[in-house]
C-alpha cells in the first residue's frame, strides 16, 4: 500500500476511562493517517465526517465498567471516540451507498472514518433543498427521531394532558415540548438558566418553564403543576425523577429518555418514591430511537414539512472545529448548550 | 332505637399510626355494638364478616402520612381497620344485594360492618358447589384477580420467556407462577424459607426456586438466571428490584405488584440501577386489580374451571378467630404465611 492511498487524519482519542464528569483532559488530539483502500470482501464505507453530535449518553460508554450500548460499543482508552454524526461517503464497498452520498449514523470524532456495518449503522440522507445538512446531526437524525419515538410510542399522549419535559432546552427536550404542543397538551419545561427558560416560553411555545437550579425543587414542581403531571419526559433522572414521581397523576406515563444528571456519578442517586408506581398505576419506560428505525422515514418526511412550514423550530448549538469537540462535549454536562450541540468537522 | 336493633360487635381498632413493621401492640380488640337499622335513604349493606384477607399493602394505609389507596381510604388511630374480605349480607338497602347473599370486597376487621358504597366496594359471589367460600378472600377475590391482571395485562408474556416471581409463595406470587407455567414460560420463584421453596418446586410446578435469605442476592440471581430475566413480577421492591434490574433482558417487563420489603421502612430503599431502563428498554409498571374489574367475571369463570380440573393449586393459610387477625397480619411482614393468609371470623 503506497502513500498515495493514505489520508492524514486528525482524531480525538480517549486517554483514560472517564470518572465523574468527563473533562477535556480525558481526550487528546492525535494526527494519524487512514487508508483509502476498501478491505477486500468488506462492505466498508469510508466517511468524510462533517457534523458530530454531542450526545450525553456517549460518556456512559467511556467508563471502565461500560458495556456496549445498543449499536454503540464501549470506548476504551487509546481508541478514537465513536458517536453519531453526519458524513459524506468518499469510498464505498456497500452497494446501497456510493461516493458523494451523504449519511447520518454512527461515525467517530476524526476527519475520516471507516464504517464496516453500513447496513446497520448508517442511514442515507435524501437531500432536501431548504434543510441544512447539519440538521441530520440533530432534529433529522438520532435526537429528533428519539424525541418523536419517545413522544409517540412511549408517552401515549392525549390532547389536553399535562406534560413536563426536563432538560427542555436540550437537543431532545426542545423538540418533545413542541411535539406535545402540536398535540394540544399543556407543556412545562425546565432548564438550567433563565436564558433557556425564556427561549422555551418565547421561541418554542412551551406554556411555561422554570429554572430548576433556583429554589427548592419540590416547591417548583408544586407551583408549576398544581394539577399534577400526566406525562413526564425524563431527560435527567436522579432526584428530579424521584420528586416527579410524587407529582404524577393516576395512570401517568414516564418516558425515560436520558439521565444526564446521573451519567457522571460513581453510583447513581437512588429513586425512593417507587411506591407511587403502584399507588398511581404509573408506567416508567426506557427506550432507544433505533429500535423504531422503521418509523424514521415517516418522521423525517413529517419533520421536514413542519420545518418548511415554520411550525417546528430547531435550535442547533453549533461549535466549529474537530479540535473543539472535547470541550463542546464536556460543556453539555454543565448545561452550556442551548438546543442540540453539534461540532462542524468540515462543511462538505 | 331500642336495644333489639343493636348487635354486639367485636372490632380490631388501630391504636396508633404504624411505624416500621406493624406490631400486635398497634391494635386493640374492642367490643361495641352495631345498629342493624339501614339509615334512611342510604344504600347501606350490613355485612356479617366471614373471612378477612391479610393484605400487606394495608399497612401503607396506617402510617401518619398515608393517603387513600384507590378504593381504600387511610386508616386513622381509633378507627376499625378496613380491608378486603368475604361476608354475608344480613341487611341491604341496595337493590342488587339481598339478605343471605355472599359478597367479597372492602369490609373491616370486626364481626359486622356497614358498607355504604356497595356498588363500588362489593362484588356478589356466585356460589359454586365445590369451591369453598373462603377462596373469595384469596384466589377468587382481590389477590387472585391481581395476579391475573398483573400477569396478563402488565407482563405481556410470551411462551418460552424467563419469568421471575419474588414472594413466590405469597398470596399473589404462588398464582402468578402457575399462570406463567400454563403459558409455557420458564418460572423461578424466590421465598424466605426452604419449606416454601420446596412447595414452589413440588406442589406448584415452578421450574426452580430459591431461598433469597441464604447467601448473596446477586450470586443467587446469577445462578438461577444464567440467561437473564424477561419478566419480573415484583412483590417485594427495594434491593431485590434494584438487583433484578441488572439481570433483565432487553425489552424486559416488570410488573410492580407489591413492595412488601418497603412498606415498613421510614424511607424506602433507593433504586440505583435505573439506567438499565434505557440500556435495556425496560418497562416498569404499577397496577391495581380493581382498575380491571371488568375482567373479573372472565377470570373467576376461568379460575373456577381450572380449580375444578385440579390444574390450579390454591394455597390458603387459614388462621381462626377475629381476635387473631392482628397477629396474623403482622406475621405476613415476617414471612410467616405460606400462600394467602386469611382469618376466619365466622363460618357462615
Amino acid at each position: 500500500m503506497g502513500e498515495k492511498n493514505l489520508l492524514p487524519n486528525k482524531q480525538i482519542i480517549l486517554k483514560n476511562y472517564v470518572q465523574g464528569c468527563p473533562k477535556e483532559s480525558d481526550f487528546e488530539l492525535k494526527t494519524t493517517t487512514v487508508s483509502t483502500e476498501i478491505p477486500r470482501g468488506s462492505k466498508g464505507v469510508l466517511l468524510k465526517n462533517l457534523y458530530l453530535s454531542c450526545d450525553p449518553y456517549i460518556c456512559h460508554l467511556m467508563r471502565h465498567d461500560s458495556q456496549s450500548l445498543y449499536i454503540l460499543s464501549a470506548i476504551v482508552p487509546g481508541s478514537v471516540v465513536r458517536g453519531p454524526g453526519v458524513a459524506k461517503v468518499i469510498k464505498s464497498g456497500y452497494g446501497k451507498l456510493k461516493e458523494g452520498d451523504y449519511v447520518w449514523g454512527v461515525t467517530a470524532w476524526e476527519d475520516f472514518s471507516w464504517n464496516f456495518y453500513p447496513e446497520k449503522l448508517l442511514v442515507k440522507i435524501q437531500i432536501t433543498q431548504d434543510v441544512p445538512l447539519s440538521y441530520y446531526a440533530g432534529i433529522l437524525g438520532m435526537s429528533g427521531h428519539a424525541a418523536y419515538v419517545g413522544w409517540n410510542e412511549i408517552c401515549c399522549p392525549k390532547q389536553g394532558e399535562i406534560v413536563y419535559v426536563s432538560s427542555g432546552a436540550g437537543g431532545v427536550g426542545h423538540l418533545v415540548g413542541q411535539f406535545a404542543k402540536m398535540m394540544g397538551c399543556y407543556v412545562v419545561g425546565s432548564a438550567s438558566t433563565n436564558e433557556k427558560v425564556d427561549l422555551l416560553k418565547t421561541k418554542l411555545g412551551f406554556d411555561d418553564a422554570f429554572n430548576y437550579k433556583e429554589g427548592d425543587l419540590r416547591s417548583k414542581l408544586n407551583k408549576y403543576f398544581p394539577k399534577g403531571i400526566d406525562i413526564y419526559f425524563d431527560n435527567v433522572g436522579g432526584k428530579m425523577l424521584d420528586e416527579v414521581l410524587l407529582k404524577m397523576n393516576i395512570n401517568g406515563r414516564i418516558a425515560v429518555s436520558g439521565m444526564i444528571s446521573q451519567y457522571n456519578l460513581k453510583k447513581p442517586q437512588g429513586i425512593h418514591n417507587m411506591f407511587s408506581l403502584i399507588e398511581k398505576r404509573l408506567s416508567l419506560r426506557g427506550f432507544m430511537g433505533p429500535d423504531y428505525i422503521n418509523t424514521y422515514p415517516q418522521y423525517v418526511e413529517w419533520a421536514v414539512k413542519k420545518l418548511q412550514e415554520k411550525k417546528l423550530v430547531y435550535v442547533g448549538d453549533v461549535i466549529p472545529g474537530l479540535e473543539n469537540v472535547a470541550s463542546a462535549f464536556v460543556g453539555v454536562y454543565h448545561g452550556h448548550n442551548i438546543g442540540k450541540r453539534i461540532v462542524v468537522v468540515a462543511e462538505d
